[in-house]
């Protein structure tokens, strides 16, 4: 099997998340990089470019021209990663897609509303994959949890608790990750909310199958002079009955990426947290609490379709990250072939991208409404 | 020293609480059972006061009569203990008060605001001590962290998550625990909010050491024909700007007894779980996590008032609660020489009684009027 | 019910094994404190009794007068607690056994073999119940545990890996609790593995019921001058061809009382610690490891026999230690009425203490002769 | 910067540690797969390089051809991994070695001392590099680990406890994983001692920097009818007077890939467990254990030479082993300029191997000899 051409806008020299794509792609040997715009500057875009081994007639310094370019070549490339931030996903999403590449996009889905019906158009109109990197549905036994639900092994739900709890914004501190995040210019009006609170909010709805009808939410920014939410609280209200809490906070001290969800049904309870997450909990009422590992005794299918190395090996962050570049994958071959995936193929996508971006503004609203319960 | 001398209201055969308030009270040697209206059936108060080795002369029918008699004798109870359902209280309390006699009563304060004043009132009239058990207060590692709190080692408290989340009452169950705690008649109108709801809301309040302004709250009965609630969702206001989150559950499938704290602030964070009580995660902000243990190393003068056992021979439930009695004790023989007990002793009392009866109350009145914020 | 008469030798202002006797006596409401000589020095056992509530003529000096006093008394002590140093058990020992005085001894049995011969003949030859404080066989998993053995649940066993691991003797600490411990005078010729490393001995052969044939050990002293080991490895071979490890450190620093065990056989493997004592893993070969909880669903019947609060209410130290308080009430009660206990009841005796000190000399003998396969 | 070329010696379809091997070599965008001789069987060789994209003419079915053909191309492979079993290591190794070609080999060195003195002499004739995939040196917390040891922060140290415990061989297993690490003429004559006892005892002396003088072991089969160990129990003597305890268990229940570290010395201990990697504790005698985090706060330099992701992102297994792929990129480039690697560069190697051969061979030998102490 030969590998798939990926392109990438952002992730130049000093970037973080364009890093982790790439290494994501790279794990299970289905892509291989061949063109970029990884910077506006052009020449740190030439030379982040070459550090990569990109070829210099491949190294954009605009994405519009590289969704030409690469349109128009034989050997053009199969998809398209886009590790700018928010503010700078609308763009080059939508050339591309109108450009017939698909198109894997980092989370959230825009910083603007009007952003992200750009993008939902884009999609409808031209029919090309989409997929929004909310990376924490890639583990393992995230994928299983949503199989139990869905299998009834926890009843009907109705309690969902969910939280990402990170400290690194404690203080007024400065740098290149910090600031454009805590700029609504280019993170959008939410802060916690947008970067992390949508992983919370996806992370839930993925492993529950259920939509939230309203949330009530109490949004707060703790250091001084800061124009974006740093601690976010939300009570939710699912389809169906169920209730949850969602905490989101980037000034938890103690915390650095926990990230952490517990679900509670009539039959069964479970409880997952990223940052050891080979290992989840599953209480079936009225019995001891089982330890579940990753692709060890007692794993579903879900939970076992993306693994790379037997139980007790840890796969960690990367790993999770791959399988979203796995499917993505599997979708492009199923698109070049005119087939399409099986349904075991789980990659967030334009609804997921979508269905965040009401998250976010319902929160706002709500927290500048007293908190009223406000509808999605 | 002499032990001093304890009475019993509640608490015959089958009772829970009851039994627990007597093994705490005999832990440290400071109290004897000497008298006790254990049941209002005056055979099974008379059965329970002999197996518990009380003389038939004490074992009373009548908690009126009770607090007559030993009132009246020289060797009269120094304190009574009340450990009757909720709606049970204010009786018993507001009888042993003007009798002159101290009262140990379990928590919540009353079923209904009416028999809650009443126990004000009793108190404000004669003075007497009346200590309520929250007894997760008298674990080494909350006082500790209470004093790490007022010392400043978090900086100020941005955030507060607690929760309390059990299990036992998923399914429509029926005996004699559950039944009294989910008839509104006898537990007042809040169920789990009551019940458990109260705990995790003083515990916040006792380790930071700030009064609860609002509260939005949600409130649900999950299980079919269940006339309390069994699941709580709040959000917390303090006092100076301070957030939090409370859930209490008691359908959370895979929880026992779980009441957990976290606490984070502008120079620090803590996180402190009832299950695994002897250690405690602390963390300065820029720090490794410490895992501080009670009685272990960097214990504070808060953390090693009452101590039984070095570090890393548990203490549990029950050694917590022995405390409260040890300090009631304090209180009761300052009360006897006419002084004053030094401000290291800590007994919850009156104050936090009403302060959790307002909590219930605006809880209730928030989640009936779609969780607005209420006022406490 | 009434409750049992206890007297104690040792246990004085300062000490603190003594301390925790007492709180174990009273938890279960089954002993009273009468009787002491609780010091040898007269003054100090004056001062000690009078804190403790002891009557002054009961208030002995000398262990061998309080012997013949208490069997002399209407009101006699019914068990005698022994909380001296090593070197100071056969003392009183013989004289309560040969009193007809059941005896509450602490562990080890003894400094010296010939001291622990001269116990062995004073209990063969009066039929004095004696029972040996091997407290952490009262923990009720360990219980649990010891009955999934003997049920069957962990198939035949193959290894056991047992540790006791304690830093509080890096250094050349010198205190009351240190000084006898480290000295061969008063502790015998094992340190650490006597004190501590006899624990996890007898925890291994108690939840296993396995009998060890021979010892292969390498003990040291690492704190330059110190007269007795600190540090003790020793390689396990069991009847029937389980294999097994034990170590026991007092120079492990990060441990404050750390004593583990892990027992697994052909059908299942299961794990417990003394810090953490309510829960305890279990693993069915190639199903989900259990976590199982103390008094929690699939608890069995040993694991539920002496249970005084809830599941999810943590039961600690001395709740184990007061359980060997409340069989050793039962086996005095039963002798008393001249019925034998039933076989649920289980205390450590004299068989146990024997083998404790023959696993101490094979130990020190193993060691010394290259740390030889030597039979025990 | 442009990939090396890689090439491979085992690992066709079907192999677990070669997928390992290939995955890890990809992670940091270092190596690209170029050659390989597979498998043994010429239609396995062939199809199973066509699966991974391998140019026909660079499949080869036998290691010979492939290290001579290699040698002589301009485009030859700049190293190769040979991941055979055992007993397949030193063939291809000598072969590359002494076509000059640096080799990246699987653990345990060998099956037989002469094979590992074939390596031995290749590389000491010829210098070309040998790295020996020890790879959970890879983890960043174990290189952390091994610099505060080096930098003195545990002090002097005094005990070292290793173990590695599996239960996948707990019953009569057979697959191709299973059946050549049971069969002596593949695997060599230790089972678990050479399978996972090397990991454990490689990673000891990593850590510490203390070579092991002398062992007392006592392997056993507890399988009927298995051939060679599938329980090792260990006693350890470490140059300048520290112990050590190593237990290697593949009948271990309850056990995945449980491979835990603990060291303590004079001054501080610390503790690890693989399964769960991207944490540490570590505690300085006196002070309150810390939770060291990988890229935590606290890290070290050598816990941060080779990072991904920032801290609470967890990395796992085959990122470890991409470490050292990382590092033998190093080493390759550096050769190839006629530069010496910088000392941080850290790669098992020929010694590491050469140690765990002396280490298997003398626990044989003790375990044989009634376990008496034998010099390594």
């Amino acid at each position: 099997m030969t590998r798939l051409r990926l392109g990438m806008v952002g992730g130049g020299q000093g970037a973080f998340i364009g890093a982790v794509h790439r290494i994501a792609s790279r794990i299970d040997d289905q892509w291989e990089l061949v063109a970029g715009a990884l910077s506006s500057d052009p020449g740190r875009a030439r030379a982040s470019a070459a550090e990569l081994g990109i070829a210099p007639d491949r190294a954009y310094a605009d994405y519009a021209e590289m969704a030409r370019a690469e349109a128009a070549r034989a050997d053009g490339i199969d998809a398209v990663a886009i590790v700018t931030p928010n503010h700078m996903h609308a763009g080059p999403a939508v050339a591309f897609l109108r450009a017939g590449i698909p198109v894997i996009c980092d989370k959230p889905l825009a910083a603007r509303a009007d952003e992200a019906e750009a993008i939902a158009k884009a999609v409808a109109d031209t029919g090309t994959p989409f997929i929004l990197t909310h990376n924490y549905t890639g583990y393992p036994l995230v994928r299983q949890a949503r199989q139990m639900v869905a299998d009834g092994d926890l009843g009907a739900i109705r309690v969902v608790q969910v939280e990402y709890a990170q400290d690194w914004l404690t203080e007024d501190v400065h740098n290149k990750q910090a600031d454009w995040r805590t700029d609504p210019s280019r993170s959008g009006a939410g802060g916690c909310i947008g970067d992390i609170g949508t992983h919370a909010f996806n992370l839930a709805g993925f492993v529950t199958g259920l939509r939230t009808e309203a949330v009530a939410a109490d949004l707060v920014a703790f250091v001084p002079g800061r124009q974006v939410d740093d601690n976010v609280h939300v009570m939710l209200r699912f389809e169906g009955g169920a209730k949850g809490m969602l905490w989101a906070s980037q000034v938890a001290v103690g915390n650095e990426n926990a990230l952490r969800l517990r679900v509670h049904g009539t039959r069964g309870g479970l409880e997952w947290a990223q940052e050891n997450p080979n290992r989840m909990l599953f209480t079936r009422f009225g019995e001891p609490t089982q330890v579940l590992t990753r692709a060890g005794a007692g794993a579903n299918a879900a939970g076992q379709r993306h693994i790379r190395v037997p139980a007790g090996h840890p796969e960690g962050y990367l790993e999770g990250f791959a399988t979203l570049y796995a499917e993505a994958a599997e979708i492009v071959r199923h698109r070049a072939r005119g087939t399409q995936p099986p349904p075991e193929v789980l990659a967030p996508g334009l609804d997921e991208g979508l269905e965040g971006m009401r998250f976010i503004a319902a929160c706002i609203a709500s927290s500048q409404n007293g908190s009223a319960w406000t509808a999605m």
